[in-house]
């Protein structure tokens, strides 16, 4: 009987009928096995699986899949250089709303403060039409999540 | 002699002059090496740090040390679900200012194309001044990174 699962198989042992990586692990994956092995090991993942409740095992091995990749990708910083990346997008665009509120409240001020106006001289609004693009890839430290802040100063 | 770094301490070896842990586990934490072994394992740690250029494995250090406090606090999504955040955050910053530049747009024609108004009657904009705390915290799937997409559907 060949019904081992990808995690089995890749481990060359016998896969019993409650394995813990079988729902998770196909057999005709290999690779998304391989890729999370060579991050967490076969010992680490189980320990994870095995302290979560059934219905959000599928759910932990994908975000660990998707962190093995990054991992894989990129040894130095992993998905950590994403989160870093997508802070310094939001304090950019946070930057572009604070200019663009300052530019409204001055138009309101125009229109209903001074009826007169014809030819408003608008002040110089900086960072308007940067694109979020332009934001440079330096990695200097990632950005802090909700709860746990690295030990680097940010 | 008692200078083993705190891999070494944990793992109950002696500490080899060139040994790859040392330099980022010092002995006096070893809870930083703690955390991070019962993610990825001391052999998963050695080899990748073997893999990365010398002056970059601090900052590697930092980086999986950062995805396994995650991991801990979070073993389902880890710091998967802070990309996703990051990412809805993203997301209903950039409606904020569509909204906010269409309400720009409207403000300029009625300054420079009807000079004669004097009561403007606004357009009506969704969402210009929700909070970015308003979003929500469902974890449906973590959001795209630059190069690796999940396997899921966005």
């Amino acid at each position: 009987m060949n019904s081992r699962c990808a995690a089995c198989k890749y481990l060359r042992r016998r896969c019993p009928p409650d394995c813990i990586f079988s729902p998770y692990f196909p057999s005709n994956n290999p690779q998304r096995f391989e890729s999370i092995h060579r991050i967490y090991g076969a010992s680490n993942i189980g320990k994870i699986l095995q302290q979560i409740l059934p219905h959000l095992r599928a759910e932990a091995v994908e975000s660990m899949y998707y962190e093995a990749q990054c991992r894989l990708a990129d040894p130095v910083y992993g998905c950590v250089k994403i989160i870093y990346q997508l802070n310094q997008n939001i304090h950019h665009v946070h930057n572009q709303l604070a200019n663009i509120q300052a530019q409204i409240a001055f138009y309101n001020a125009q229109m209903h403060g001074n009826n007169q106006i014809q030819n408003a001289e608008l002040p110089a609004f900086v960072g308007f039409n940067n694109s979020l693009a332009d934001q440079g890839n330096a990695f200097p430290h990632p950005a802090p999540p909700p709860s746990i802040r690295p030990p680097w100063p940010m």
